[in-house]
């Protein structure tokens, strides 16, 4: 019974099916191969518009490949002060980056909001040699605080950007947690809210390893290829990533599981909420719950063999909750039964 | 009957099996599993030393990330002229070293030689500011050009490069095919005769996507775990490549697949050489052919169905053939077959 | 009347006058001169210590090429929010480190504290391949509040972070201001406080353009000749740099230029303070004022001539007066009397 | 009589009393003063074409600089092999473009030729991700082997680059003695033949320390004073610069100089070049010369109280002298003197 990320789940099986039926006769290496093709053209339907797709391997080559094209060695990438880009990838935006500047910007659960942008934004005049130059805005879709950014808060923000000529980024590691709890199509929470590149994850979604880099501006992608090899992602047998991701995007099946992480978020946190000395840190709209509960009660939980992480940057007591695709119901049940019988002996 | 290259063939099976089997149960993400464990622990076996390893997903970013383990940014990395760190990767071990130049040096045949090697050296004294300091030397087992250095060949290459205090990496992409050919403990072509870093390949030898960079010394290893993670080469659920790594080491299996290439070379380099105005570029030891056919017998064997690169580096006429580890002996001899019949009607 | 920057000044006539001495005869280029090597030896004098020196250009290629000599480029720099590094110089510590992060701190009149550094230290655990490691510390001396550290202050700072094998760099770009306004040696707010290196800036105190890298710790060096040329850092005809520092650094003239520049600031602050509504936005110790005047005032000051900068970081109508080793007493009078005037107007 | 270097020279009256000169009253600091607007303006009609110039303080960051502004991280930079950037500044060019790769390509006499530079395009398809992509031409006028290239010769390189999208980089070190030597307008050797950027130096030829980026082509110039300043290269009192250059480039006053080092230069070459035994590697076009001369007339000259260095890349016994603005005519014809009577006693 582990809840300690969507990270520590396998792989759905018809993801890994896709994985063995790849494997069957030579295809041309390097992602010149049919798979990769058809991994394009798929988003191009999902997103409907033309897009440039590039699958790589680790959720953090994506963003920092992408943000890469988006910004030149002397710029500056706004995000989240909590944004995975700035705190969870060691400096690998850095490293793809020649050396741009993230520039945290703060915001209540996870969200970068206008005036904290503009507040930073006024702080430097475009050309001025002195600071770097503002070149793109990322965004986490959904957020690392587990909850969702609504259509009209990303274009407000990226409007603010393009004022400013900067591209729009989006880390969507859980991307399709956000699509599937908002309920609207890709396209109206990317490149019709002005977001320029999408860092599409599937591996914490039920895939074995498999990212996408999702251009919605063909121009920005032109190098990418070259960007992508130079920075060891160009798989050569690259047909056992696009395969997985053929799989993943499979009609709604990207949404499909989801849903069922989603649903599993929010049965758990319903469950805990009923209970005394309980608070959630933020609102469950993806898979994952923040919430603080007694010190009892999680010594307990953990006793009764329910593996989760503290979540240090809180208060002592709060704890990350992540659901995945394959969350067995059962569990969840078990975990709400277990923590009201702890809080009740507590009492 | 493809023999571009060991890139476009498929996954050995029970390199697959092993990928599937890996898909149980929850596992910590971020290579804090037992599969990554254990194939530590089979390389300190194989190499007779306790080893430090580090699974990544590409060759480039095996070559890459090593590199930077070895050398300042101001350092140079002395290597073959046609090393494929040098032509082929697109300039990744400059991204990752943080611009350390990569200094090119003559030989036949892909092979450094001890004197190439200390003349470029003897052009560049320690500490002198207006040049780059040279820090490593990065030997290619087996050569771009098919070829295999023997351990003493290394133990004279390396001594050179230790007297400036330089360190030695191995890019092993065809590691395995090197030590079958050689038939040597695994421990002679490297450490012993002086390797500090192997980048021991399994993608072109039947794995789906794996390579793991192996310290021998693990002092040089102490903060390579973050510079993969800044390198987007830590996978979330590494499981999955560590598997991969664990059925191709167990037993002789790397081996065993490597000696299955190495003898169809060896097959369809027979074959060939016995046919008039051919004439082979490098001796075959490993699993590739470079050799010059007559434009007709070419043209030939295309419309044949035969499927090879042009190697526009030599002669015009001049061709790459890579075998693999399933490659079909009955290919093979097709292919003999075929340039035979056309090389007799054309005389 | 220029209150702008120490910066707007010319230099002083004896560090002029020892330019023009230094042009004559040929001498050995690229910094193996004897002004260099008297320049070193007069630091060692200075610091009561042996040290490396090495002469630049410019402020921000001194502190981004000391911290290069400190991070490696996964690692992180910690400084104060408002440091000049981390707001004023472009991204020139990203470029020169590699990519090294700026990881900035909170704390009032521009100093770090012992407990926001800690607060950041907790958060990332030594070795966690998810964080960038912190690998440095560094304090500007004096600040960018024109505050000064104590010894004792930079003593409890430096101890922190050695306990993470830290090390510290100070920004003295007013280094002698510091000093002057501590009236303390030299060694107690450098390394016997726990600093390796310090950038000793001379430009804003009379040089014409002249830092010097100053390391305490001759290991940290080793390399810094190569690191100081591939940052196109090595003039050629170090000489007329080295004569500057020579010039600056005899006798006690540097603390003379120093000592002559705070006594204006506080002579200028003390007249303000007379005034009404004015409030001083930190303790004036070194050669800067913020101050918040009413906007009459302001405008009105700047209509008599006097010209300096809003200071748009703070409430309108702060603005920052600059002092320099030069500023002529009459116009710190004169600033004080048509300040005077304006406030009396205006009740 | 040293004739090391250039760089061993001071500086010019004239240029060292424009130092003096600017250090009148305040000036507005990092590079907005009046004298940095004059050295454009002037280059500006040197140039008979708008130029935007940016100062800076050594060579090696000008070059650096310059071409980060003309290639992707990702790009080639082709430069002759023997090129300054290539052997001679520690790897500046790879740390400013952020790991751009130098293309070394071979040529008699220190120049380019147009089949060596289609050779290697050949080599490598634009867009092909395994390659670094040619992204800039550099050019050295005058070239390392004191020779320099026509104007034709430079069209002509500068078209094929052209055809491949590149830019053109000229690295003028000593671009004041080339001039003089072709006696043509500047604008010939540059623009008009097809150059983007101009490295131009002055230090070696009478300034205390100053080169400047010069870009024909302002769009390309964009975004440089930002780099400058991410280069440590935006000196704040760079007034103390811009007065070399505009001293520098008064009148005729950089071609005077140089035509004075020239001079003594071919005076030089043609006395030496009547002893037995002698022989020269390069026509003398420019201020050098490399010769090769008996070993006993080499120590004899050292012990007479000449200085020169030893050109160790090419057979023992040669030598490279090189010539001042300021060589005292009476050292050359002592010189000579000495070497002929040392070859008579031998002979």
């Amino acid at each position: 019974m582990d809840f300690r990320s969507d990270n520590v789940a396998g792989a759905a099986p018809d993801i890994l099916q896709a994985v063995i039926d790849a494997n069957a006769g030579t295809v041309t290496s390097y992602g010149a191969d049919p798979y990769s093709e058809r991994v394009e053209a798929r988003l191009s339907e999902i997103f409907e518009t033309p897009v440039k797709a590039f699958a790589v391997a680790t959720g953090t080559a994506c963003n920092a490949l992408a943000l890469s094209a988006l910004t030149p060695p002397y710029g500056a990438v706004l995000c989240h002060e909590e944004a995975h880009i700035q705190l969870d990838e060691c400096g690998a935006p850095e490293l793809f980056t020649g050396g741009a500047k993230l520039v945290p910007l703060p915001g209540a659960s996870g969200k970068v909001t206008p005036d904290g942008l503009r507040n930073m934004l006024e702080q430097t005049l475009t050309g001025d040699p002195h600071r770097v130059q503002p070149a793109a805005l990322s965004l986490t879709q959904a957020t690392e605080a587990g909850t969702c950014y609504r259509p009209a808060e990303i274009a407000a923000l990226a409007e603010i950007a393009r004022s400013r000529k900067m591209k729009v980024h989006m880390d969507g590691a859980r991307f399709a947690n956000a699509v599937a709890h908002l309920g609207v199509k890709p396209a109206e929470t990317t490149w019709r809210a002005g977001v320029d590149v999408l860092s599409f994850g599937a591996t914490k979604n039920g895939a074995l390893g498999a990212e996408v880099v999702v251009f919605f501006d063909p121009a920005l992608a032109e190098m990418f290829a070259v960007r992508r090899k130079r920075g060891g992602q160009l798989l050569s047998k690259m047909r056992f990533v696009s395969a997985q991701l053929e799989a993943y995007l499979k009609g709604d099946r990207w949404l499909e599981l989801a849903r069922h992480a989603n649903a599993m978020a929010t049965r758990l946190a319903q469950g805990l909420q009923r209970l005394p000395q309980v608070s959630l840190l933020h609102p469950v709209e993806a898979n994952e719950i923040f919430i603080r509960l007694p010190q009892g009660v999680l010594a307990g939980l953990r006793a009764a063999g329910f593996n989760f992480y503290d979540w240090t940057d809180a208060a002592p007591g709060t704890i990350r909750l992540v659901l995945a695709f394959n969350t067995d119901p059962a569990d969840v049940d078990a975990f709400i039964a277990t923590a009201t019988k702890l809080a009740a002996a507590a009492a």
